[in-house]
């Protein structure tokens, strides 16, 4: 695979640009974060997405800020305050800000504030690269494990796009995927559409596609059915945020998708950086705030017509619709949780022996 | 409720009728049924859905074709192999076009079989219309009670469409809720959008508005979110075959529903006439055959752009997908059977009970 990237900063400019995702994969346009209202425009409208790259735009995008803006203390955490109001639910964005927010507090005069936020948005990519990597690594055993026994072509299923365009290179749930490609196993993907803004029908399909990766898009309505038949050998998806005890917030629909992997007995696994980790959550279900979209995204589905990209009505033109745009998956339902630091069975215990630092430090 | 209908035999004209169902809500038009080409056509093309009108339609297209051909015994047992070529899932298809076979071999002269044919296809008709009325008045009981006890609006999942678009008159999934809309129950209903081809979005959504009955479009991704937040009171589902030990064939994804009532302790119901089971197959999952449909059913969705109604790209162009239509809830996950008898447990002999001739008749 030919490494790509969502996001990139140009040094000539002092710029920060992203893939705009939203009409992928008909059209390819580059979108410019000069400031924090282009950051909390891209996030919230989905110009970027994922929870890793969130996280990242956040990042950059608390330096694009603040380099011309005032960066006395209540701007630094007026500015915090913004651009986590953009999604609700992501973990990473919160981190990331708090990461960058106490980086630059602990400077005093505005050019070692403004530095303090550029080398913390540097550090934020680079981990979150390497975490992918590490992810790949650890995650592509358990590809290799059903590959020698089964000695045929791996059945994948994933939901949403957790690949490189949500993170910044691999992707989390894409990354076994990737490095078993890699390493030449033959693998499948079945990829879910994920209504309503459809990221595997658009984005994972593209994704792998540029990559060669074998792959299939289906209905998110199927996947009960092909592992009721044994087309799937396991379900790798990514996570917007996993309580301690190994519940994991993830796209709408992951929730149907581990009940059918239970019921079949098919190995179901979340893919995540540990900062998608909230250690201060232990009940997914009651405690993880479920952003409610704008109905629009159900009554209006974009795609490529007569005219070009554009959204069009499906539902009846005065019809409702709610858009819940996470699901939680209870931890009983996760066979395990790929880390950057190994593969933990869902609960804390077992986090915990992955991330030993977090039982002091919290 | 105004009762309405989806097909129409015109004295006048000699001529049957239905509504093109695949362009509403956007457009309403009528499409004629002459021969067996526009019968096949109407049926494998969906211009008619939904198990119960698949079989009126089947059987008022025996005749429309029968009364312009040779109506020799050849002949008649070819039309019933092309009609039951339409859609492979179907019982009612099967069941409806026998049942004209035979009314027609009785019969020693053309006309004799041609008017036949036409008695027989009036009787499927007026038993489909018994058949959803006594659906409903026995599965309004369901709702009676939640609301006897919650005493605020019922909220009822439902996926696809079994509405009176799918029937002849009220539906099947659909005939409790109108039955208790009009009893002055306050109901609400969560409508799956039920892709790839939206029969929820378009269909079911149309209808309720056509009625006045609350509802609310969402993803098919949403209902296990619904369900672990006590959004859904109970799930109730048409089926397009039923096995003798109630397992249920409905539209692709229901099985996923199934699931989440299951695990949140929801009641989940299949409505059915009769003539949906099956009563020679047990095994559901290994026997019920499952339709395998064109991919570009799931890359181009078909909406209301600025150029019309047309069908948009969403994957990439070069994307393949996969098209199941159907599959298969297991009985375990099935709560009871509405019926025109009345409601049976997901077992043969509570089955057997509401329809003890088929002991003996098989």
């Amino acid at each position: 695979m030919n490494p790509k990237r969502p996001i990139w900063y140009l040094p000539e400019k002092d710029l920060v640009q992203v893939i705009d995702q939203r009409k992928l994969p008909h059209v390819y346009e580059v979108y410019d974060i000069n400031n924090c209202d282009d950051t909390v425009y891209a996030i919230k409208n989905m110009v970027v997405r994922g929870a890793p790259l969130i996280g990242v735009t956040a990042a950059w995008g608390f330096y694009m800020s603040l380099k011309n803006k005032t960066s006395d203390d209540e701007s630094v955490l007026e500015l915090e305050k913004k651009i986590n109001g953009s999604r609700p639910t992501a973990m990473n964005l919160f981190y990331a800000t708090k990461k960058v927010k106490e980086a630059v507090l602990k400077e005093n005069s505005p050019e070692k504030r403004i530095e303090a936020a550029k080398r913390t948005a540097e550090e934020i990519e680079a981990a979150e690269i390497f975490n992918c990597q590490k992810i790949g690594e650890f995650g592509v055993s358990l590809i290799e494990d059903i590959y020698s026994y089964k000695k045929d072509v791996v059945n994948i299923l994933t939901h949403c796009n957790a690949g490189w365009l949500a993170c910044v290179e691999y992707g989390t749930a894409t990354s076994p995927i990737y490095h078993a490609h890699e390493k030449g196993i033959p693998v499948h993907v079945w990829v879910d559409e994920t209504r309503p803004l459809n990221q595997g029908a658009r984005l994972t399909s593209w994704e792998l596609g540029q990559a060669g990766v074998p792959h299939t898009v289906i209905a998110d309505n199927t996947g009960g059915h092909l592992m009721q038949h044994d087309l799937v050998d396991i379900v790798i998806v990514g996570s917007d945020r996993t309580t301690v005890n190994g519940d994991v917030a993830n796209k709408i629909g992951t929730y149907l998708k581990a009940l059918a992997a239970r019921d079949n007995r098919i190995p179901f696994y979340a893919a995540l950086p540990g900062s998608t980790i909230d250690w201060e959550l232990e009940d997914g279900i009651r405690n993880i705030p479920i952003e409610l979209r704008d109905e629009e995204e159900i009554k209006y589905i974009e795609g490529l017509g007569s005219n070009g990209v554009e959204k069009f009505l499906v539902t009846p033109k005065h019809a409702h619709a709610a858009n819940y745009a996470f699901d939680v998956t209870p931890a009983r339902l996760v066979t395990g949780i790929i880390t950057e630091k190994g593969i933990a069975r869902a609960e804390k215990d077992d986090l915990l022996r992955l991330f030993p630092e977090k039982r002091y430090n919290r």
